[in-house]
């Protein structure tokens, strides 16, 4: 292992992260608020620590497999763990972990909090957490699609084929290109959502907030009843399209600039996600409707706007989703194991795994009745091989177990195994809130603190 | 298709079914009981039925692939619409569809109740509703042992390997020896627990029906505490033990008999089988003693039982574990998905494809840190093909989509999402009991009749 080139990598992050933190000083600096000295203190030390470690001499410029797993899983740890101090440093949080867990479900995009008062943080920390989510976002985009799949990592192998050989030291010409139109697309998108909210009769503040956690697929927001908040239909319309479009792989995006909206229709993962979430919409919609919920255009709006939120795993909500009926939440729980596309910001199993799974499923049942046939796996007319298929495989298994696992931990709190479940669940999926008692009107800050460290944990791995 | 061998065999199973009838007739005889017309009547329709379809003409002898899925599919509902009628024409249940959920979940061996006052039932219909799981789990070991395995059926492939080539016609020597030496096993362990039933004080009748539930991995019992009404320790051991046994591959008790007792020790479905069930009695016991439930020897008595009952899909109960802490419910959950061993009566997903899940995981971990190497996945000491790893996945896969959608369903009745997901769970892994309304203390009776049909429905999957 390189530890010259990690530590120096480390401390480029670092630098990168106390600029990061500027625009919160300025808000608080305005605001004359409480959070300024706090972002002031973390802002220097951040950056005086990642000055030492980015003049670390390394003997070469390789970054191997190994390299590569520790600058980002030390990377997530670090910025993390210096990233909480404002909000524990200006008491928002009671306790530093408590900090440490929100600032981990920031830049992971999960938006599970244990803050039970959102509305009375100063203007400046509501800045900074919902900015970690935009970072992580951005982050995740750089991480999976330029750095992991040169690393041969399981679960990845799919973006292997249009990255082929291993990167070593400096970026490819052809990845780095691939980043800039990615984050010209995540940019883009920002922007423009943004102006839309401003027309929705949003402040600028309010505007950026919400967009940032919309695109990042985070899902904090700045009041106690997130979006419900807002009265205005547009805007739910607005987010929850601005959802969907964040679920989509940032690739098609490109296809798109490069003419071809042919492929676009053709690609079999989009079609799967877009299809899940109509019907979905249409499933709860009605059963909302049925159960005296409203008239039909408020369920179906509803139920748009939480199986967008749910299945990109951003975890904003327009309605208290726990008092749905046990169908409507069947299926939200669904969407919360499904995930988003891959190659975007939300987390989850991913859409083009249960693609294959369902291939495989559907193999195996030709086989009873053609024992000797060989039928390929093919997505989008390529043929997978058996290895790309035992990594999807293993990584369904690997998620479920833990999924079993944690859940079993977090029951030792005594809580009901459906607040157990859908806690890990949301937190390992990147989702946010949860059902029971932590549903989208109630907070994680009824958790011990080794369960929110375990909690911390599963956002990182589910990122990870 | 060859429709000629279908209807003859079914033709065969249905005499069969008429004479294992002949018991309960004689009980109900016996007591001058309102059964008695009830069976007399089966009974003839059941033999004419069968004599007619026996002597039709077919082609040839030859089973094909289609033709034993038809005899086994036809099969399993045939015996079960007739085999309902004594309950419905006894008044045993309000109504038919109710008696055939009831017969179906004996068949299966699962073990799931409509019946919620089963002490007032007359005996003849007591004994033919337990002695359906001795038939079911008899029937389960020549099916899937003797018959599919030649059907190249997916998720049976391990055992392919033991019986080379399709099986045409009449059954290959080496299939006939070892269905023998399996019903002489399974013949051998019922006796042997009826004896030590009946030294525990449990009378004739008792001891069969309880043995009946236990060897077949059933549950049926005769009281609504269900072996809770019994407050002998030692008749809870000694069925913990016999639901343990029965939960064991049949084909290592041939190992045994052979003298092999070295190769028994090697099997690795058999010590992680055994290992999850002392693990998961021990953080069971431990977990209930710190809950104040009683002393440490009651709470791991207890515990044990469950673990037992539950893993091998039993379901008998001597407590009411929908009352314990989370934790446990969380453990028993686990349990009811995982099932006992490849081969045995039990159900569920099976302890060996878990392992390969496990070995699986394992070489994806393995692979992030060497990216080339190939890992073959071993059992046993032979190496699995890439086939048998597919099958097995999608087999879990198809298990999970299965869950899903049907607790989707079942949610529709409005009941909590515990209480619909265990109903699945139960049914499809043939367990009986669930958790919250379908809990060991209640019965599957709150369902609709549209429920209920779709509940028998993977009853029957489960078994298949």
């Amino acid at each position: 292992m390189n530890y010259g080139i990690v530590l120096k990598v480390l401390g480029i992050l670092l630098i990168i992260e106390s600029t990061l933190m500027a625009p919160s000083l300025l808000i608080s600096f305005n605001d004359r608020g409480i959070d300024f000295y706090p972002f002031l203190i973390t802002i220097v030390i951040t950056l005086l620590i990642g000055m030492i470690l980015s003049r670390k001499k390394s003997k070469d410029n390789m970054i191997g497999a190994k390299d590569g797993l520790a600058i980002v899983a030390l990377g997530w740890l670090t910025i993390s763990v210096l990233g909480a101090l404002p909000l524990f440093l200006s008491g928002s949080t009671p306790t530093y972990i408590d900090a440490f867990f929100e600032i981990v479900s920031g830049f992971t995009t999960t938006g599970s909090s244990l803050i039970d008062n959102i509305e009375t943080l100063p203007r400046g920390i509501l800045f900074w957490r919902s900015f970690t989510h935009w970072i992580g976002g951005m982050g995740i985009l750089v991480f999976t699609i330029a750095l992991l799949p040169a690393l041969g990592i399981g679960g990845f192998q799919i973006y292997k084929a249009e990255s082929p050989g291993p990167i070593a030291g400096k970026m490819a010409p052809r990845i780095k290109d691939t980043a800039k139109i990615l984050y010209v697309t995540y940019l883009g998108i920002t922007i423009f959502e943004v102006i839309l909210l401003l027309l929705g009769k949003m402040s600028i503040f309010e505007s950026l907030v919400h967009t940032f956690g919309t695109v990042g697929t985070g899902g904090f927001g700045i009041k106690g009843e997130s979006i419900g908040y807002y009265k205005s239909s547009y805007i739910h319309i607005v987010i929850s399209i601005f959802m969907v479009l964040s679920g989509i792989s940032f690739s098609l995006y490109y296809t798109i600039y490069r003419g071809r909206i042919r492929e676009i229709f053709k690609n079999e993962e989009l079609r799967l996600y877009l299809g899940i979430i109509v019907v979905s919409t249409m499933l709860i919609g009605i059963n909302l409707y049925i159960s005296n919920y409203g008239n039909i255009m408020n369920s179906l709006r509803d139920s748009f706007f939480q199986v967008s939120s749910i299945i990109t795993t951003t975890g904003y909500s327009t309605a208290d989703f726990n008092l749905w009926p046990s169908f409507s939440k069947g299926i939200l729980l669904i969407l919360m194991l499904i995930g988003g596309s891959a190659g975007s910001t939300a987390g989850g199993i991913k859409v083009i795994r249960i693609l294959v799974m369902f291939k495989l499923i559907k193999r195996e049942i030709l086989k009873i009745f053609h024992p000797r046939a060989v039928i390929p796996i093919k997505n989008d007319g390529h043929t997978l091989s058996n290895d790309v298929i035992a990594g999807i495989y293993s990584f369904i298994a690997l998620y479920i177990v833990i999924f079993a696992f944690s859940t079993l931990a977090i029951s030792l709190e005594g809580v009901d195994l459906v607040t157990a479940s859908t806690s890990v669940i949301a937190t390992l999926s990147n989702i946010g809130p949860g059902l029971s008692l932590v549903g989208p009107s109630s907070s994680f800050s009824l958790y011990s603190g080794a369960s929110k460290l375990l909690l911390s944990f599963l956002m990182l791995l589910g990122r990870i």
